[in-house]
């Protein structure tokens, strides 16, 4: 990646550092390595707040240049700092919400002099929370890959499919048009295998994460998603894939039905394109997040749908999550959430709602915050698909 | 799953804490629950040494049950353990390699007035590495169902693909025999998806990660696997997915060639299988890991591929690696490892040779310690694959 843009990124990064006083971050988690570095590899970016970000690097033993050191292990570390010319930190910042407990208290102790503060995590994720033109243009073709992949869902569904069927076909569309596979998310407990696609009651089940719907999964070790549901006429599903595309993740969903559904279904799915317009008709720089939650909230219980909104007997708190190298990046649009928006931030705005004995319905799509407004980055019909 | 095998987990883990004095673990990480309660769920299984373990849980909010309770939040669970007529710990242990920095405070500061420990993923991951005969049944399977998709590679397979194009078609392949996706890897930064296809000099690629071969991969934010060589005639490749069944993690590779590879490949593909043979018979119940890893390496020294074996710039320091609910548990098959072989344990043997200008050889096998030796789990052709 380009020094500029690697330069923009980090000093984004010190300048949050500047205002709580911390003179260095030790930075070694793959996204933020992924954010400041522009790879993964197993070591440690040094970024001083005053100096040129130093690369000690583990592994692979193939990278050289410029600032760049290798090193074996971290209690190396305090005196390959002092070899670059740099005097060790006073108030060093670690990724306190990532790095496991042991190993955070490894590289601590590592620095016995110094003031070892856990903020990193929130730090890192703060900067990274409004995105560099260079990280919207990965979005922007992240999200013309996605739309790309899904155009093709009709393609490969066949009658008589399971939702899991169906799934194994939709993965590998998405996996032909690029995505990389790996789904990143916050948190070391949420896992789930590239996103879900959710048919009839399944899409009720609840999910032990805050993920938008759960569904029962295939196994009790990996909850969440297809469950063998038979693809049937009068029951809808929802593809809700992540688009792990150049390491960005853009999310994306879309409402697919066999033959024709009720007329509730239609109802509620043009209740969430409501919601949806609603919303980015008022999203700009300086609304809160809060705002947004709210009119949602507000427009669906007066159509009466408030029960079904964001799931049935378990709801999600939120009905959008900022998105980047994580599914789940600030902002978060939920209630109580004051930050308000600003150009740059990415986001995925999700109003779905679940009907008994028919299944999901509504529209998600990934959208960037513009100087006047925000800019739809998934582009693809939004209606219920008729297969 | 049926308490009796819970039970016997528990109580595997119980024993390791009577040693160490611990009178209650708090264990929360999705492995650990799965092992401990025979799912993922949101929450905390607490199991103290001397009565049976509750389920604090937070989500999903429809598992009910005997010594299951509902929770908010981590403070609230002293007073629960209390209401459940049970003391407060002594000496409590937590998931310390597992579990992020700031939650594993959080966690220990609801126990002020106990001694909190962060030996629980050390002294869990022994309890795991030997299995119970249900987990053994699991892994059996898991084995039956990875060979089941290896069978299908040929006929997926077209001339003219390239790397990347066919592994998109064995995962494909993988997740129709039930394989559930996601790769679980013990270590927060070691990522990759499914596993991986290398062909050619891309084998050679370092990884930045302990696997036992890297790959470049498609991009710097997911080094390793496919970087989109195109599958030719006289270079070879490996496919070596991990087999995440039943949320059992086998693992296999099998070698394949369009056409006819050069002579010395066939021969340093037999030195593999040969150093497979000769540990086979050897391995058994009290035998030490060291002493397998050391046979491999003299064989392979003196047939003159030492500088090829396990990697070429960056090689892979083992030669074998436990496996279970994750890809790499204990016990490792590796120089200096003392750890004596087990009934019960096992393991993946993974003897590669890296040709440069060729590819990838070797062989992959997943294998469990009986009461007299070894047994294969995952029975297919070993031979190069011609397609």
């Amino acid at each position: 990646m380009l020094l500029p843009e690697l330069k923009q990124r980090r000093d984004k990064i010190r300048v949050l550092m500047a205002q709580q006083e911390i003179d260095a971050a030790l930075i070694t988690c793959n996204v933020n390595l992924i954010y400041t570095y522009g790879r993964v590899v197993s070591g440690y970016l040094y970024l001083p707040l005053n100096a040129p970000a130093r690369l000690f690097i583990k592994r692979p033993n193939t990278i050289h240049g410029e600032h760049i050191h290798p090193v074996r292990k971290p209690e190396q570390l305090p005196e390959l700092i002092k070899e670059c010319g740099l005097p060790v930190p006073a108030r060093l910042m670690l990724e306190g919400d990532e790095l496991p407990y042991r190993e955070y208290n490894r590289l601590a102790a590592c620095f016995p002099e110094t003031e070892v503060l856990p903020c990193g995590t929130a730090l890192i994720r703060q900067a990274r929370s409004v995105k560099t033109d260079m990280e919207i243009e990965m979005l922007r073709r992240s999200g013309v890959a996605h739309a790309k992949a899904y155009a093709r869902i009709p393609s490969v569904y066949q009658s008589g499919m399971t939702d899991r069927e169906l799934s194994i076909e939709v993965e590998r569309l998405m996996r032909q048009e690029g995505c990389l596979g790996i789904f990143r998310v916050f948190g070391q407990s949420m896992e789930i295998f590239m996103g879900s696609l959710l048919a009839g009651d399944n899409a009720a089940t609840p999910s032990p994460y805050d993920f938008a719907l759960g569904g029962e999964g295939m196994d009790p070790s990996l909850p969440g998603g297809v469950n063998g549901t038979l693809l049937q006429e009068g029951q809808s599903f929802m593809v809700d894939l992540g688009g792990n595309f150049y390491g960005y993740m853009g999310d994306m969903s879309r409402v697919y039905a066999v033959g024709k559904l009720p007329e509730v279904a239609y109802r509620a799915h043009q209740v969430c394109l409501e919601v949806q317009e609603a919303i980015a008709a008022t999203a700009k720089p300086g609304v809160a997040c809060e705002t947004l939650y709210n009119m949602a909230v507000e427009l669906v219980d007066k159509v009466g749908f408030a029960d079904y909104f964001m799931g049935i007997g378990q709801k999600a708190k939120f009905v959008g999550h900022g998105i980047g190298l994580e599914i789940n990046e600030a902002p978060v649009i939920a209630p109580r959430m004051k930050q308000e928006l600003e150009p740059g931030m990415t986001f995925a705005l999700e109003p779905k709602i679940v009907l008994p004995g028919i299944g999901p319905v509504g529209i998600e799509n990934s959208w960037v915050v513009t100087a006047e407004g925000i800019e739809k980055l998934t582009l693809a019909p939004e209606e219920i698909i008729t297969l």
